[in-house]
């Protein structure tokens, strides 16, 4: 299964109005399990940077059906640095991403929100799929 | 001035309606005069291809100020093929992207539609912007 | 749904075995309908550029739900030259890659050959779904 | 010499039972001495990462003639990070990437495991070159 538009209509609908809550100008991204787009919005006057980076998330959490924080590891003394968000096809470890699930909790999709802090733009991914 | 988000989902919704119509699935992608993305929206059970080319058009509209197959000239017999379509930044010089003009004919962005003939996306756009 | 890693490795089983009855060294790809990768085969002395040609034949197999070449074109006379395979995402519209359907003639993958002509690579394709 | 399909699928086919045994859902690459793809598999339901971080590992391998995790320092402070795994060309300095050699210890190619924790598949990579 993947996700339709008009479901990512309204995670997108409800993400902005929780986005405007907060005074932020954000940018959202809905792709499907193949990690292609579905639907983009970007709110007016929000950073440009923030649509690559919307996009980086949903597909972090498609790529890796978890939120797309999940694997950044904590840093550790006498451990190697364990990081690949470095890769070409541009994962990012911070929050604001997350997996879209169906009712028997099967990946259809992912979200990614940019806008904020990540904590924020997480807090508005939750938003949109709650 | 800039195309704002609500305006380029007004777009989309009349396309989606026009595409309804003629029983096709299409891509649409709403750009701003930086030639960044603006709106997105990939019907269900569209051409994964059209996303691009649905980009690729409204990108050329936006470059070029013009649709995007204005640019295109006929093949000729004994004359070199003009074409420059093959740049890294992805135009396309076929039917389906227009420009977005203001009321005062100043360009705000630009629309890309994929999902038919070049002629009914053309069809479409034309819709979409009515 | 999508096409599984053993189907894919039988398809490419066939293909290989007509490759050899053609006396060709093919190179083989199998992607899922998001164009994803699902299993890649390189016959030995195949041509290196064969890699990335049948992953494109694949890929737009799957991206047009169609065979590769059903894209091109002919060139007409007075007529604009309408190409688009030269997008960033890489499509090739040449024969040798399949759209791979279910019983009930819906898209699961695709699969792209390439290693001798067109021709010889279209029939391979077809060896390899029989 | 080079790595052959049939052995690269003989060191999939071993991955792919290890993996197996552990409940994981892996990807495996295997590149030649060019670190060019010679053999691909994506089990099924394997996160979709999994595909850039086995090709990235396998690559490290092979031009690194080294396991993909030799070359990560580990983090002491007061030192500069010293990583590279960012270049372009996708190196990913943790575990699951092996060298492949012959029977005289020379290389000729690389397998790359992506699918559990680093540990668990350098675990998977060594059982498949087993």
């Amino acid at each position: 299964m993947q996700i339709g538009l008009d479901h990512a209509d309204q995670l997108i609908a409800r993400g902005r109005a929780a986005a405007d809550e907060l005074g932020l100008r954000a940018v959202f991204a809905v792709l499907d399990t193949g990690a292609n787009m579905v639907a983009f919005a970007r709110m007016d006057r929000a950073w440009l940077a923030s649509s690559e980076l919307a996009v980086a998330k949903a597909r972090t959490s498609v790529k890796f059906q978890a939120p797309s924080e999940a694997l950044n590891a904590p840093l550790q003394l006498g451990q190697p640095v364990a990081h690949f968000d470095h890769l070409n096809d541009g994962l990012l470890l911070m929050g604001g991403g997350l997996p879209i699930l169906d009712d028997e909790d099967r990946l259809i999709g992912g979200i990614g929100v940019s806008g904020g802090t990540p904590e924020q733009d997480a807090e508005i991914a939750r938003a949109a799929l709650s």
